[in-house]
């Protein structure tokens, strides 16, 4: 931590600063500069709320030197974490594809859907069966049976499952039937389901809050960490923006960003992002270009009559389509899919 | 719903788009423009989603017409909704206050606010006995030892209780203790925890999220009151900008806004809006001019030595002297305090 | 300027980042902490663009230590600016109300509202005769003669007259009939016309830009007060967010920071910042409350037929109620209007 | 336009709200649904602002059926725009590079940066002679000096020229030095200089505000086309956004949307939007795989000595390098660079 003081801060008003910092358990360094006088606080304290010192009298302004975050950073852990389920890698050189319905919605579509995923070379099936939906009026998900369905799809084509868990009560019950949580947006910052979460053996992977910093996206990941799972996957999915054409702006940016920040892999979602189906393969071709690890994309037979965001799926002819073009883009930067 | 065709779309197009509005059960009635062909659907839908029709071919703009929200709605309730609670009442022409600490510390502590609290003339007490914290690192709260505490302090001195409530498994515990739950701002999302406080009886205030519409508020009001609990207070406490120099930016406009749409009574929190003491004054009185039905109000003795969001927290000198400047404000738009 | 180092900077990397602060003119303070070494660069550069040192290898942040704005901070001037015309001052214990309609439209218009904001107590006539539109179909204003109309219709009422500049060729002329400049938000960093004004007599206020932060909004009060024009008023009319149910977010919270940041005295436009009338007045009550030095509100008698924002305009008769309830609110807090 | 009225819209105010529509010139077509009726306006009114409407008693919504833009809109121009100058086209299948410094700085500097932008296979020649900079005190450019060195060094290697224009009176100026005139994010909105310069037969690029919805960003193209320039070319250059860790939020969705909205060019901007070298080159990729017509790329040989965003510039071989990758991901899509 570096407190600036005031130019007019009086003697006693830097003194009193400096006992405060040293009642925090700080050893300070002093700095005289032309107009300002500059405490550096010396001693590492995570949970620390520096805006304690910031309103102390002549204080201009405090800035915090060590990131918040400290098990999910990139000086913690210099190289990339790959998590490993069974033979697929997520944060490897191979981009994982993660594909299938936004809901599960009955035996005939999971299976179909599973059957397109499978052909297109992707690892993973994606399909909720606990929905979290901003009307209570809206389909709410097939609950376990949505479950069960999606695993024997999953395993009859041998790919992988993932699935949002919402509450506590459910992180048993779904842990029986899929391979990875995903934690939704909305959730990103329930801390009490990532400290429940942080305590599993199931990899997690974290979806970008609509209006979250990608510090405290950071930090929902640390509360993953920091009980013992080391398995978390990072989801951009879009933020919220002041632009109305577009469902959420998708802050492809992020991905190098957190490349740079953390150690984590991280995941792009242009079907949420965009909420748009003629918007998702532009915007999955930027992703894999930007250097995502893995894709996340929706795709229904019959997205007219899909149950939840049919809007933004795409065909499985278009899918499959576009998975040829991701190869060559992948092609082009050294990456394979 | 109303569905607007593009200039260009054929005929074939446009029966296509009928059909569909058909197959999802509305009538349609048509209008023909210089330019432009509009389709209004007619029938009620609260849950459908709109992009449904938005993705056919020929179609370039769906409009909702009724809102999503129904029983939240000034046109299914004129009259304003009152909370009442033992002989306090939220939403009526008196503005209630609630005031305490951010996070129950001691006995001492908050038998100490309590009586500042009653003291000022308020009459709830808030103070976090389970605390939703960014960092995995920071102090979590006393759990039930700070909820009894809080309960004896209001007893003692008179006062109502309002406290937050994090997960599902709490609320039968903090229900023993609490007059009002409190769902924060980071879930106010959390449809699983909004289903199950929609069962109780004990009345509910909603933190409006860091980058939740006004929309999506009402919407998080509609799950508790279509699951019977019709006591339902919103609360502004600030959304997430570009702007840095404060923490939040207050939308004190949501409170006209709120009034407009809803018939619920809506509680302005300066305190987490502005993150920082010296600015709670001024925006506790916009907020009053505004026409806010209550106040949240942070104070602490001790700002420098609290727990968790002491920076934000005004001594007990400077809230009563508030108070009084609060209630000539009051005064001067009809209302008392 | 402080320079933070990563955890693993090298003796190399840190010699180095020290060989520029010192070619770029800075003397260096060290100082190691537990991980980490920081620098303090000890000099004033205020253009200083600090990107350059966070560019370099080993460097982890850098922060700026003194404010970009020196003119226009409270460091530099203690005591509050008021900007005195004729017998108007902006800035002191009296709050100016500006008022008078978006655009002039007619001799009968604008005398007409002329005589109602004399009656209601205000001393400044606001009205646009040059208008910045975002559609090119949209009216651009009456011009010079628009500008006469209104100089004629303040001088009738003993009014001062404020209306917009968008050009620098406009200046001399406008200057000929204005007692102050208004930049609007769209130019709020035309930088161009900024070192225009500043060499100007007239003061200058300055609409805060749609996505401006207070601190890029000081900087162009900056240009003002560096080019020698003193008399510099800040103006909030909203900010640009995610909401949709209001035109812009008020954000009122900027009033008590600039207080706190700047000697310059803000106003407060409603109007703007709402887009609909029936929000003006409880933020305009807020407004006050929240310590605006004045007030800029449109008014209109025929709003459904005004030229351009009449949908924001209040009708005269709303309006001189209006008035009356701010005159409590700011006994309320111990000001006149 | 269609108007939705309240539920509880009386027959006296709906018969109102449609003797308004029919003042304004519109004719009438009404729908009467389950709960409301609505009435849709015929008759198209580009400028026509719909607040007129909705602040009628009984009004509960109002939506454009026409877009505000018309001669950018690709209902108006069906094929795409391709913007042709000697022997480079911009909007068509080979993907245009503009590279160069931020600002002119020397002979020397722009000599040795030209030849690299040549080297590379670039075609176009960027650099500032006119800089518009939020700080009064920091390098305001070279001026026509610039200007000069920058024709003549682009002239030596067979390369475009593209610079900004600030003011009104600098546009005969520098029309005599560029062939693209660059209109700045911060002028986005300077309707003066648009109208000026729509008056002109050089092309424009107009670079997206800060805070510009995509629609308005169309509306500052279409007071260009209004006047008779039909060489419009749009820049995305990242938005402003709650996210500290980027200097801007990339909005790289904004390149379908535009090409599904509007016949327009648009140009990526990687420099701007992420101000940070290091993210450069991840978000050229993903510009040029998500369908961007060009993309602009500050380049400069001595970055941490550079006058102006020397921080955001690549090195000439770092430059190079990413061209090379870039046509791989060209060539991926279908295109060439």
């Amino acid at each position: 931590m570096v407190v600036i003081l005031e130019n007019n801060a009086t003697e006693e008003q830097i003194n009193n600063v400096k006992k405060h910092m040293e009642d925090f358990g700080f050893r300070i360094h002093e700095s005289a500069g032309v107009q300002r006088t500059i405490l550096g606080a010396i001693g590492v304290k995570p949970g620390f709320d520096t805006r304690k010192i910031r309103i102390l009298e002549g204080v201009a302004d405090v800035y915090r030197v060590t990131s918040p975050f400290k098990l999910a950073s990139k000086s913690f852990k210099e190289e990339k974490t790959i998590v490993k389920i069974k033979d697929v890698e997520i944060g490897g050189n191979k981009i994982a594809v993660m594909a299938g319905p936004c809901s599960v919605e009955s035996e005939e579509q999971i299976f179909k859907l599973a059957e397109v995923v499978a052909k297109s070379g992707a690892k993973i099936l994606r399909g909720g069966a606990f929905k979290p939906r901003s009307s209570p009026y809206s389909f709410q998900g097939m609950g376990e049976e949505g479950l069960k369905l999606m695993r024997e799809a999953a395993d009859k084509f041998g790919l992988l499952v993932i699935t949002e868990v919402m509450q506590i009560d459910q992180i048993d019950l779904i842990g029986k039937y899929t391979d990875i949580f995903q934690l939704g947006a909305r959730n990103m910052q329930n801390f009490s389901l990532l400290k429940e979460l942080s305590l599993s053996k199931i990899p997690v992977m974290i979806k970008r809050g609509l209006a979250a910093t990608i510090e405290e996206w950071l930090m929902s990941a640390e509360y993953v960490l920091s009980g013992g799972n080391e398995n978390v996957i990072l989801c951009e999915r879009g933020i919220r923006t002041f632009e109305t054409y577009t469902r959420n702006t998708f802050d492809l940016s992020a991905i190098p960003i957190v490349h740079k920040k953390s150690h984590l892999p991280v995941v792009a979602d242009p079907s949420h992002a965009t909420g748009i189906s003629d918007q998702v393969p532009p915007m999955a071709r930027a992703s894999v270009a930007a250097g995502a690890d893995a894709l996340m994309i929706e795709i229904h037979h019959d997205p007219e009559n899909a149950l939840s965001d049919g809007p933004q799926a795409l065909l499985p002819d278009t899918y499959l389509n576009l998975m040829n073009e991701l190869r060559l883009i992948a092609n082009a930067i050294g990456k394979t899919i």
